[in-house]
């Protein structure tokens, strides 16, 4: 592995419940001996991309970050065009609308829209780390994923999340083909108990897998006239969102009526 | 310089007007070697920092900045708390409010809001290049960067914006003491003829000066009066904003009463 892709992999220990950390943590985390990680990290700090700060001095994620994706979403607007579809989809559905995105092989959360229409909703948390074999989301990009991602998923030890969780890589297999025939991933229940949803997939450029749009409502509220329109819309909504965000679908992507 | 400086350094070649750049193009930008260019871009690549796209397989920013971005927002909410500022700085002024960040030497305008107030009103362009001796934000943040960086500045070849504005080196030192004296610029048709603004600084953790806020009026609506009043408030909005961004004003900043 290359410096500068070493120096970027310290970037990776950075996450939603881990924001700032410290010289020594790092040094624990990456595996490297401690005077590289000063280096990287100083190199890192030189051009914006971390800060040291308060007392112990510790690392977080530096302005530079803010710059280049002010310029990113210029270029193109990931959040502003997300925003807009799941705005539109949570009121069309009355359930919670999310974006989840595919990054060096983790589901991230880009946003969030509640729906007002009822007492109960969905609640997304920041720090829920989602599975791929647990949630519609994972579902929808393993199903549009290379077999190589995908068995490394799978060859990792699975969570049970709930018991409706499926476990079994031949289970998991089916239900990733049934991903590839219809476009799109349900999942009831099996990332916590009392959730259905239902995500597709969108795509990049090169028409690569690149995350997915899903709707998740409470299980009581769900019947199989509204898992056909969500199932419509949330599959609507990431073809659209793969053009306008400059993305192209794969040939492999079924048609939907 | 290092590797990884480098290789970052050509992610600066990107800003509001050239989003995706061409391997041809990187090369002649960075004044390196095509080799090691594509070098650098391939391992920017594979950390999800700039991705190809289109038929001509130009770069542009990357996914990875969005993850980054949406952690350093959590670890530190700009973009949400400035947000928040600058809705009351427009309601309270009537006037337009921005936040403009100083990154690597350059003024990035990070965000703006309008008011409503007035059937005219001074409208941000992203494609403009803030110059720091024509603007209260570039000023502002003069008053309060170390000598060399105001020196670097300074030696350069300032443009005459319009027919008030100060190129002059003495001219400039003795505004930016202003500046440290009294904690805010202001700007009078100096950057563009008809706007008149005033900026105060915000500061990081180690009090080190970060960006500034500002507010932008037509020169013809502005008197003593309402001049005086927006000083105020930037500078308020400015200390508020260091605070709740776990920043830290300098002890040379002045109290305002």
């Amino acid at each position: 592995m290359g410096t500068v892709i070493k120096a970027l992999s310290l970037l990776d220990h950075f996450n939603a419940t881990r924001v700032s950390i410290g010289l020594s943590e790092m040094t624990k985390l990456s595996g490297m001996n401690k005077a590289t990680v000063y280096r990287m990290l100083s190199d890192l700090q030189s051009a914006g991309f971390v800060e040291q700060h308060g007392d112990q001095r510790n690392y977080r994620l530096g302005t530079e970050i803010l710059r280049l994706a002010k310029l990113r979403e210029a270029a193109v607007p990931f959040f502003d065009v997300g925003q807009t579809f799941l705005e539109s989809l949570s009121e069309e559905t009355g359930e919670t609308a999310h974006i989840t995105l595919l990054q060096r092989g983790q589901l991230i959360e880009m946003g969030h829209v509640y729906s007002t229409t009822h007492a109960t909703r969905v609640v997304m948390d920041a720090a829920d780390e989602f599975s791929f074999h647990g949630t519609s989301s994972g579902l929808a990009i393993l199903g549009f994923s290379d077999e190589t991602f995908v068995d490394t998923i799978l060859s990792k030890n699975l969570i049970q999340h709930t018991a409706w969780t499926l476990t079994d890589t031949n289970d998991l297999k089916a239900k990733i083909n049934e991903v590839k025939k219809f476009g799109y991933a349900s999942s009831k229940g099996s990332f916590e108990d009392d959730v259905h949803s239902h995500a597709a997939p969108f795509f990049d450029s090169s028409a690569k897998v690149l995350g997915a749009i899903a709707v998740a409502a409470p299980v009581s509220r769900m019947n199989k006239k509204q898992a056909e329109k969500i199932a419509r819309l949330v599959c609507k909504a990431a073809i659209d969102f793969t053009e306008k965000t400059g993305g192209k679908m794969p040939d492999i992507y079924p048609r939907i009526s």
